[in-house]
This record gives C-alpha cells, sequence and structure tokens, in this order.
C-alpha cells in the first residue's frame, strides 16, 4: 500500500525545496555577489513590499471540483508554454554559475518554458539561442539608440520578440552594492558587446550613449525606433496605467508589469499591487507578465488571478543557477509548476484560463 | 481561610497549561514528525492565520450577570456533548504516540467529548469504536469510489454519522514534509486498508482510486454515493459559502468549516474568518463545526459566537496525545473546558447557546 | 549658567525612569510572584492591549500657549487629587514588600494622590487608614453577601466611598499561575479576615460565598444591598456602555473602566478602547476612573482626553513598591505626574479640565 | 567597457552609505552621548513614527521621461539651495565632534546647501558665519525676553533671517537622558551666551527667563517682538494647521513642520503624517520646510512631495559630523542628494519644483 498512497505525503530527491535551493545559492556564492542578487534600491521596502504583496490575498478551496490533472499551458505572443513563467534577463549571470544563461535555457525548455535573453548578460543572444532555440526566443535589449540595431541582430537570430527595459535609464541606488563597494568585473555584463559575433559599433554606440549620463529616448523617440524592430516588443518595467497606456499606444505588444525586482525605484508600489489596475486599463486582450517577487507557486496562481498572463522569474532562476546550474534552474521550475498544479487541483481550475479574480480573496 | 480563596488563583497538578503539554509533545516527538505535525502547506500563511483569526476577536465581560455555574453541555447531531468539543480524524496516529486514536476516543469519552475516526488512522473504525463507543461514533472517510463500502461497513460497526472530507483529493504542498523527506511508514495510515476486519476489495479499490493520480469524485458523483450512505453525513473542508451550500443540496446534514489546518490550500482564508458567512448563508439551523486554529478555551468561545455550535481540535489532541496519550488528551480537554467555563461565567453566558454574535464585537 | 539651563535636560538621582523601577522590582521579586504580578488571563490578548491602545492616539502640540506652569489638580467625588492618579486596590501587597498597602498611601498622601484599599490585602482597612488618612479614603469590597457588612464597617472606619469590583465573581484563567503552580500563603490576602479588628462573621461569610463557586449577586441583589452602603460607591469593572448604565441605574455614583489589568477575560477590549464609546453612553457628568495599562504620563494625559477624570495605576504602584516601598511609590507617582506636568505645557492645557478630546488625534 | 558600464553599479569610496556614517558616528560617540542624540521623548513612539510615516508612500515610476539630469536647485527665502536640504540648529554640538557647527556649515557651504545656526550651540553666531558665510544665513533662536535682542544682534553680523524654535518651552521627557543621568557641561551649549562676542547681558536675561520655570511668551507677546526683529523669521515646531494660522497670522515668513525629532511631545503625530494638512490650510506659497525623520533621499524626494519646500536634516548631519567632521557632513548632504537625483530620474521629474503629491500614492 505505501507506493499508493505517496502522493498524499509528496518527498523529494536532491533539492526538496525552494528554500533550501536558495540555501545552497547563498553558500555558492561570494558575499557581495549574493548581495547584489539579493538587494534592492534604497531602504529595500519595494523589494520587501514585492513579497509582501502575495500575502494580502488568499485563494479559495473549491473541493469535489473534478479537476484532478489540470493543465498548466498556455502560450505568450504566440510562444508555446507548458508552465506560465519565463526566466528574466538578469545581467551578469556568469558571475552565479560558470553556464550562465545557456543553463537557464536549457532548464527554460526541458520544461517548456521561455527564457527572456538578456543584453547586458555573460553569454550573447547567439549562444544562449543556440543552447536552447525552443526557450530562447525573446531577447531583451535596453532603450539606447543602438536599440534598432539590436533589434535587427535578434531577429537574424531567429528570436521572435524583443523585451525593451524601460525602467532603467540609470542604475537604482542599490544600497547594499554600495556598502560592498561592489564592482564585478564588467566582462560578465558584455556578452553581447564583445566577441565574434558581436555587430560592428555596437560596443561604441552602447559606451557612448552610457556616456551622456543617463539620457534615455523619451516615449517619442522610443515610437520612432520601435517602428524597426521587426519584431513584436515587450514594454518591461511597466507600474502604472498610464506607463501601461503610453507604451501599447507606441506599439508595444504586451506589458511586463515590474518594478526591476525593487532594483530601480524605492519605496515603489509593489508589481502585484499594481496589477489589477493596469489590466483594468489595457482590457482582457493585452498579453501581460508579472515580475518582482514571484518565489512560490501560489504566487504564480494569485499573479495569473489578478491579471497576468504568465510570470517572469528573476532570483527565483538566479538561485537555481547558482545552486546546481541548469540543474537546479529546472528544479525550480518544477517545484513551481507542481505547487501551481497542486493548487489547481485544489481550488478547482482545470486550465491557466480559469485562474481568475473569483478564484481569490483580498486577506482578512 | 486558603482552600477557600483557591478559586481566585487556580493551580494545576500534572500539566498545568496547554503550552506545557505542547512543549512536552515536542520533546516527545522526532523532529521530523513534529514537522508533520505542526506544519502547514506552502509558505503557511494559512497556518498563521487560523491562529491570527481568533485575535481580530473580543469578548465582552457581562459583570453581575448572575452566571455562576454555566453549562457546557450541548449536542451534535443528536449525539450529547459536555463539552463543544469533537476531536479531529487526523491519520498516522500511532506515529504520535502507541495507542492511537483508542486513547484519544476514551480520553473524549470520560470528558463528554466526541471522536472522529479516521479512514487512514492507524488503527480500524472497529478498534476504535470498541475502545470508547460513547465518543466513537463519527467515522471519517475520502469522497472515492469505495466510499459507500465503507458507509455501509461503518455503519454495521454502529458509528452514527459519517464525516465526509472534501479537500484532500491530493496533498497539500506541505514544505516541512518536502524538506524532511518525510517518509512515513504507510502503516500507520492503514488501520482500515489491513488486518481482520477488514472488508474484502476496500484496500484494492483504495489504491486503485489513488493510481488515477487525485482525480475524485463531483458533486454528482457525491451525491449518488451519498444516497447509499445509511447515515447522515458532515461535509468537511467547507470553506466557502458555495460550497456549503453544494454539499446540503446533496444532503449533507451537517459541515465542518475547515482549511485543513491550512495543510492543503496555501495561502487559503482562515477557518474562522470565513466562518460567519458561512453561517449566514446556511441559515441558523445547520449544525456547523469549526476546525483549525482551536487552542484555547477563549478559541472555543469566539467560534461558538460567530455561527459554530461545536469545535473540532487535531493538533490540540495530538499534542495531549503525544505528551502523555490518553492523560495528556483527558487535560488538553479539561483545560479548554475549563477556560470555556470561566469565560462563559464572566462573559455571562449560561448556556452553549447563549454565546452569540453579541457576545463579542471586532477587535480596535 | 549650568544650574539654570537644567530644565533643559533633567536628570536624577535615585530612580531615573519607570523602566528603573520597573526592573529594580523584577530583581526584588521571586519570579513566580513576579509573574502573578505582571501575568495576564489566557493569552494574554489584552494585557498587550491595554498598552497598545494608548499606541493608537497621539497628543497635538501647542505652541506658544502661554502655559509655563499648568496645575494637574483636580477631585474625585469631592476628594482632592493633586495628581489625577489613584492607587488600585490590589491584593496581596505583602507578596511584594512588607509594608504593603501602608506605604502605598503614605506615597499617596505625600503627594496628593488617592489609594483605594483592597478587601483581600494583606492588611486590614483600619490599618491602612490609620498610615496615611488623608489617601486611604476609598475601601474596595467584592460584591458576595457580606458587602453591606463590609460597606458599614469601612464607614465606621471614616472611609469615604466604596469601590466595589464588579468583574471577579470568579478568578481569570491565569495561564502564568498556572504554568508556576502559584500557590501563595493566603493570608497576604486576608487582611479583612482576620486579627483584631475584623468583624465578627465577616471571615465566614467570605468563605462560605466562595464556596459556592463563583455565585455572584445579580444587578438587582446588588441595588438591594447597595441601599445599606451608606456611602457612594463606585462600580469597578466597567468595560461596556451596557454595564456603565447598568450600574447607575442601580446607584453607582462613579465607574472605573477597566477589565481588571488583562487578568479575568482574555480576549477582551482595552480599557482604553472601550473608554469613549462609555463617556459617551453616560455623558460628561459621572465621574470616570480608568484602570488597566497606565504606565507614563502620556498615558495619564491620553485616558484624560478620551474621557477619564482620573487614572488607577495597579501595576505601576506594585512596581514601586516592591522596588522600594513607599519610596518607590512616591517616584512611580512623581515620574508620573512630572511626565504628565511637561506634556501639558507643551500641548498648552493649564489644568486638567483643559484635557480633552481636542488635545488629540487618532494615530496615522 | 568598465568605466562606461559604471553609472549602473555605483561604488563608494570612504563611506559607502549614510547606515555606514550612522554605525562610525555610534562608534565615535560615548553611549550616553549617543542616547541623547539618538533618543526622543517619553515611549519614543513619535521618535518610530517620524521614520514610519515614509514608509506609508509609494513614489511612482515614469519610464521614458526623458529626465536624464535633473536639477536639485531650488531656494528657500531667496537663499539659493543647490540642494533642498538644510541643516538642523541643533546644540551642544562639540559633544559630538570639536569643529562643530562651523565644520557642519562649512560642509553645508560646499555642497550648496544651508545652515541653521543654533542660540545654543558651542559656537557664537559669529563664528559659525565666518566659517561659512553663504550656508550660516539663518539664526535660531528660542521665543524668550531676550529673543529681539538676539534678533538685533544676528541681523548685525549678517544673518539673513531668524528661526525661531516655538515648541521648546521646556524640555522634553527625554527617558533616555533620565536613564542615564545625561549631565553634559553647560559650555557646550553657551556658545552665544559667553565669550568676546557675546552682547552684554544676554546671558543673564536668558538664564532668568529659564529661571521663571518655561513661561514662555504667548502669541501676542511674540508678535510684539517680532516686529523688532528686523528679518524675515521661521517658525519652527509647527505640527498643526492651526499653529501654522497663528504663526503666518504674526508675521512668520516661513513654517518648519516639526516635532524636534521626536524629543518634545511623545506620543505627537510624526512630521510628515501633518505636512499635507498644514499645506493645505496655508496655500501653495507659503514656504515649509519639513524636520524630523529625513535619513534618505527618498525620504526628500516624499516630503517635497507632500508640499515641503526643503527639509532639515538633524541626526543625520549629527552623525556625519560625529563620524568625520566636515567631511561627515559632506558625504551625508552628497548621498542624499545623489538618492535624490536618481529619483528623479525614474520618477522623470526635471526640476525639484516636478516632485508633486502627483508622483507619489499611499502605500496598499
Amino acid at each position: 500500500m505505501t507506493a499508493q498512497l505517496d502522493s498524499f505525503y509528496p518527498t523529494r530527491v536532491d533539492f526538496g525545496t525552494l528554500d533550501e535551493i536558495h540555501r545552497a545559492a547563498a553558500a555558492a556564492l561570494p558575499a557581495e555577489v549574493l548581495d547584489f542578487v539579493e538587494g534592492g534600491a534604497g531602504k529595500e521596502i519595494t523589494l520587501r513590499e514585492n513579497r509582501a504583496a502575495f500575502d494580502r490575498w488568499r485563494i479559495l478551496p473549491a473541493p469535489m471540483s473534478g479537476v484532478g490533472a489540470p493543465s498548466t499551458r498556455t502560450e505568450f505572443l504566440g510562444m508555446p508554454l507548458a508552465t506560465p513563467i519565463l526566466t528574466a534577463p538578469f545581467g551578469g549571470d556568469a558571475l552565479f554559475h560558470a553556464e550562465g544563461h545557456p543553463a537557464v535555457a536549457r532548464a527554460a525548455q526541458a520544461r517548456g518554458a521561455l527564457s527572456v535573453v538578456p543584453e547586458a548578460g555573460s553569454f550573447s543572444y547567439q549562444r544562449v539561442r543556440a543552447a536552447a532555440p525552443e526557450a530562447a526566443r525573446i531577447a531583451q535589449v535596453h532603450p539606447f539608440g543602438h536599440a534598432a540595431m539590436v533589434a535587427e541582430r535578434a531577429a537574424r537570430l531567429g528570436y521572435e520578440a524583443l523585451c525593451v527595459t524601460l525602467d532603467c535609464p540609470v542604475g537604482g541606488f542599490r544600497t547594499r552594492n554600495m556598502a560592498n563597494r561592489f564592482d564585478p568585473d564588467q566582462r560578465h555584463f558584455a556578452g553581447n558587446l564583445t566577441g565574434a559575433d558581436g555587430a560592428p559599433g555596437v560596443a561604441e554606440v552602447f559606451g557612448q550613449l552610457l556616456k551622456r549620463g543617463g539620457m534615455v529616448w523619451d516615449w517619442a523617440e522610443l515610437a520612432i525606433a520601435a517602428t524597426g524592430f521587426g519584431l513584436p516588443w515587450i514594454a518591461k518595467g511597466v507600474l502604472t496605467p498610464a506607463t501601461a497606456e503610453r507604451a501599447l499606444a507606441i506599439g508595444a505588444s504586451a506589458l511586463v508589469v515590474s518594478n526591476h525586482g525593487g532594483r530601480q525605484v524605492d519605496p515603489a508600489p509593489a508589481s502585484l499591487d499594481m496589477l489589477p489596475a493596469i489590466r483594468a486599463a489595457v482590457g482582457p486582450e493585452v498579453p501581460i507578465l508579472l515580475d518582482s517577487g514571484i518565489r512560490t507557486g501560489s504566487d504564480v496562481f494569485l499573479a495569473l488571478a489578478l491579471g497576468a498572463d504568465a510570470v517572469i522569474i528573476g532570483r527565483a532562476a538566479i538561485y537555481g543557477l547558482a545552486a546546481a546550474g541548469q540543474a537546479g534552474v529546472d528544479r525550480v521550475l518544477e517545484l513551481l509548476t507542481e505547487e501551481l498544479r497542486t493548487l489547481m487541483i485544489l481550488a478547482g481550475t482545470p486550465s491557466i484560463a480559469a485562474i481568475d479574480r473569483s478564484r481569490i480573496q483580498r486577506a482578512a
């Protein structure tokens, strides 16, 4: 009888929980690198609020719903997802594990997730895509003057969408990095600026723009550049309805509701707290990703219920990567998905689409 | 004069307080078993909220009420209760104390309480009932395909009601168990699946159903099966008015408002927080038990004031069992009842029926 | 210049702060006696709420008000108060310091405060009154059958008012005492039951009543007895408008809004939280004392602003008594009054009567 | 590329963060002096609330706003500010660093900030002004009978405005000082009462007034004296609309919304919590400074957004002074301004005037 009762009391080999993965990552990383990952801007209010916002909601059980085998399948901009999770385009990935984003993308591919590949990562768009072409379908870029060039190059490499990070014209006031005098080797952020596949001139353009000291395109400039992208583009760093509407007005195909993991404006509102108003403002059709604060399967459930179509994991993916490379990220995706699936059974939601506002309520 | 003043400053032999019993249980149990008992699902938000919900209410003193000797007597589905407390149908009871549910039921019988006897306990329905027939009057069952068979068998053994656990089609995402790689001997959960009194075929049916991976009856199937129960049945795991109404519509005679002690959906609402809306939805006549979070006599008072007819204690009973077997459970019941009685005097409520919404108010 | 600037940065000899007095008391008392003093009933929610309730309010500074020398003088039932503070009728005072309530009353007299002398103290009404007749003007009594006898006796001794404790028909569920198996020598509570000045029969009556197990007079009985008191009487243990109105209807001259320091009903509302509604219910003329939670001069200010005419200190007085006998209580009264006076200057309130609702606002 | 990416991950020499400066100050100061600086009155509720009030607000990111080089320039009463920060007129400055306010003012001058020079500091108005005439333009005075004399003297020394501290007719009930029997050498507070530049008679007048025990001018007296000031004057210690209106009615040119850093009335409301109502009461034209609680650049941003024109830093400046004299204060001003500038880029506010209520929202 033992084996048949196992599903009631799940046990795990390897990493049993996301906390274990976190601890393993913390043990593997130098303290200043861990702080770089874990830290936020200013007083880290937003960092904490990104987590606390999830605790303001409750999921309603729906027993006897007949949902024994829910499906976590969905899609984003036409790209299939076996689980509603994307990995974030975090830079400096080789600081966390030598295999960096290629390992992340391979794990995502194995689990049917997607990876957003960073411009400022340790590996080039080309190398990450080559490692896992079914996952590495979205290239991230900063909206500096070279963005159109980058877009052209990403399209040539087969990427199907661009993710434009709007909220980083200058680095946030990162208290822990300042305390640590953190000064990482910039090569870990230069995967797309050096090496054999770098398009001529990009490094120069990027450097020149940064020298201008935080000057960024305004919306009008972005609109002009966007027309040249040739790919659908996703506006990342949307935290207000006003920003959402502007991004859509100039042609964004999707939004990432995000405060950059609490690393830019502090005290900014939590991503999850702003999600409902943004969804209400743009209507039900615009694809929305929720980024900042996702650590558990219940977080995924709540984000979907409040209007997201899928979520982006940043730190959670980094923890997996630092803990065990591809296998660590794989386990993170597995645990998140498994908890999500358990909740879908218990809440009576057979599909991702069924996870809506009626399934949750505000905390007492 | 000393003896006459004693009632003002009560002192105790043996376990002085429920905290002491808890500490004794914690000392007696292996760490992973304690975690199995204490833990909840996910982030354990619901686990904490089940307790915190009680702190959102205040009891109003009513001095000079003339209530010197209140009665804690009541009844549930026609079964008398000397104190409005039932013990929960927790499985794996031999993990906590070799005497398991028979000891629990004997303690309940001695105190005039009732025991709900589990399907997945360490002892069979027959053995627990034999140990304490005045307490062991309700048999718990999971709504798998074999439920009708189990009901027939329970009725034959003299049980007077069935308690159908609705909210456990699959085990919750129990973080501590996963961290501990908790893998208990399944025989402790198989009291009704093996042994001389097992009806032929039950073990096979149960195993086969579980192999189907969480598939459960839906409401329609449950309705059909319920007609075959031959006993009044109690729907356990009700946390919303909608679930309450469905359960009553297909024939439930009573409800247990419960989130399974925070062990299934996390973050689900606290049981106590949902109780008033459920009571309002079903009206004053439906018997309701409140489960999840009861640890003190004031918790019992508040649950009754908010609409419950009696409460179920799970972890509190386990602590007593682990600490000292039957004597420990006895002391738990005594302490809960004594605090309840003290509060009834001070709040001016002569009877269980007098404990209503007018006796309490929201915390400031 | 040094001396002239001193008032800006006050320094103290002896006990510098109430915290020091508390620490000295904690060091002086056996652990179980300290727990007896500090503890509350049940989960001690009310104990904590009694303190937290003060933090829900803010005092508004009123600079340039011309109030340089405010007066803390007032009166209660015609008895003058140099500071709006009474000491509580706590029993068992010899457990805290050999000199007990006589020392408390002497300190109160020296500071122009009043003492409420307990029935269950270590010293008789006669001895406490003899020690400090200008402070020991109110005798406390429990409303058992002997109350009229006690009242007659107190009047004969010169007491000018009775304080009838309504909320103690049975001791609260005092968790710490139960944990400690606290079993104090009952002689410390028998100052009015033995000895040369005990009226014949009182001890027997009291004992007999207690044997009846918490039976108390109801309001009707109290009304009849009250007519025989021959003294104005104060209803102590009022926590709702309903209780206040009943007490006044049967002849009470004043009220003590109190939850017995969180020692009876837990979780009862905080005394301060209930004060405004009680004041509103009874109108501006009824004298009201606030008891439960006073530890600082700002607490006194807030209680007065919310409708009290004066406050009762229980634990704060015990801390002073335990720390240094009469001198300790004296210092407690001095520190409370000095902080109150400082706040009166800064809030622009020249008199106790000027401290009203307009001087405070709810916390943000 | 390394240098060009630096702005994304700022690193610091010397003190990396304000926390480091705080720790250095704590290490440099005797415990009782640190307590004198850090402590507040009473229970220190106001002290904590002054900080907590900032956490009740969130700043809204405004990506793609084109604000790459915002200006932090503004002015106060016609005096230019390169950053919207003034240093507070704290007394006893030589207790913190031998160079005291002259060092503070030099740091302010170097950063284009202003210093308010205290009457009760360790150095005279003359010496501080001589050290940094572009920063030391405002002299603080207490509204005792000698104020007109002080005003005349300050004007003669070239000061352009007076800051009249309204909220200190008597020292607050400073618990930590009382616990420490803090008795500082009063010469550290007598920079304007002794020495070569002391106007004859001032020390005597001040001493005589203090002997009167907290008697202060009332509004009428202040109005008469104010006419003799010959300088615009700033009312410091305004915490309610009523006080603001009275101060303006008798001729104040500007207000400092302040509760004296939680050192006077406790529990007073937080300065920031009262700012919006005061701004609403006096209209948009009256210059308002916010004092009490500023520790970070985000605090400055929020204070401006809620109605302040600039802020005053007290403890933050003392930490810098104690940590490293002028260099420490310089670094404090640099860090505050740098974080403010970063937030202005990210929130899309090109100027101080652009930081308004529309840029923030209440916390969830």
